[in-house]
C-alpha cells in the first residue's frame, strides 16, 4: 500500500498525484498526517486526486481515523491522522455499483 | 440533508454528534468549512463520528471536495472544503447507489 507522509508545506497537487497512482495500482493509499496545516493540504491533496481519477471512471473516498505513530525526528509517539483511501470501485459485490459516479452536480 | 458549519473553534465531539445523527435519520451529512484549522475540526469529527456509528454496524466514508460559498459576513464568495459522509450501507443498492454521488470535479 502507498502511505505517504504529508507536511503542513507539501504541495497538494504533488500528493494527488500520488494518491491516484496508488489509486490505480492498489485499489488504497494511506497518508498520516500530524497538526491542523498538514491535515489541511492532506484534505486538499484527496480533492484534487479524485477530479485526476474522475476522468477514468474512479470515485474516490476516504475514511480518517486517529493513529498514533511513532515520529523519528522527536522520539516519541504522537497522535495523527490516518486517511484511508480507496475507490468505491469494489466496494459492491458487481464492479458497476460505483459506477453511477462521476456527475458534477453543482 | 444536514447541512454544518464548522469553524475553527468547533467542538469536534459536538459535530460527531450531529455528523451522526444525520447519517442515522437521512442517511449523509454535509459539512462546509473555510480554512486550515476549520478542516482539521471537521476532520476529526468525522473521525470521531466513525466511532460513534460503528457500534450501530454503520461504517461512515466522506468525499471532499472544492466548492464556493457566498459567506454573508464578508459578503463575498470564498473556496470552501466541502465533506460529503455517508453511510457504506446503501452504496450498493439501486436506489442509493445511484444517490450516493456528490463529487463536484470541476
Amino acid at each position: 500500500m502507498a502511505v505517504l507522509r504529508v507536511s503542513a508545506n507539501s504541495n497538494p497537487s504533488a500528493t494527488a498525484g500520488a494518491i491516484a497512482n496508488g489509486i490505480r495500482h492498489q485499489g488504497l493509499a494511506r497518508i498520516d498526517v500530524i497538526g491542523p496545516r498538514a491535515v489541511n493540504q492532506a484534505v486538499k491533496a484527496i480533492a484534487i486526486a479524485r477530479s485526476y481519477v474522475a476522468a477514468g471512471g474512479i470515485d474516490l473516498y476516504c475514511t480518517p481515523s486517529f493513529a498514533s505513530i511513532f515520529v523519528q525526528d522527536q522520539g516519541e509517539e504522537k497522535t495523527a491522522i490516518r486517511f484511508e483511501i480507496r475507490s468505491r470501485h469494489g466496494m459492491c459485490g458487481s464492479a458497476e455499483g460505483s459506477d453511477a459516479v462521476g456527475m458534477a452536480n453543482t
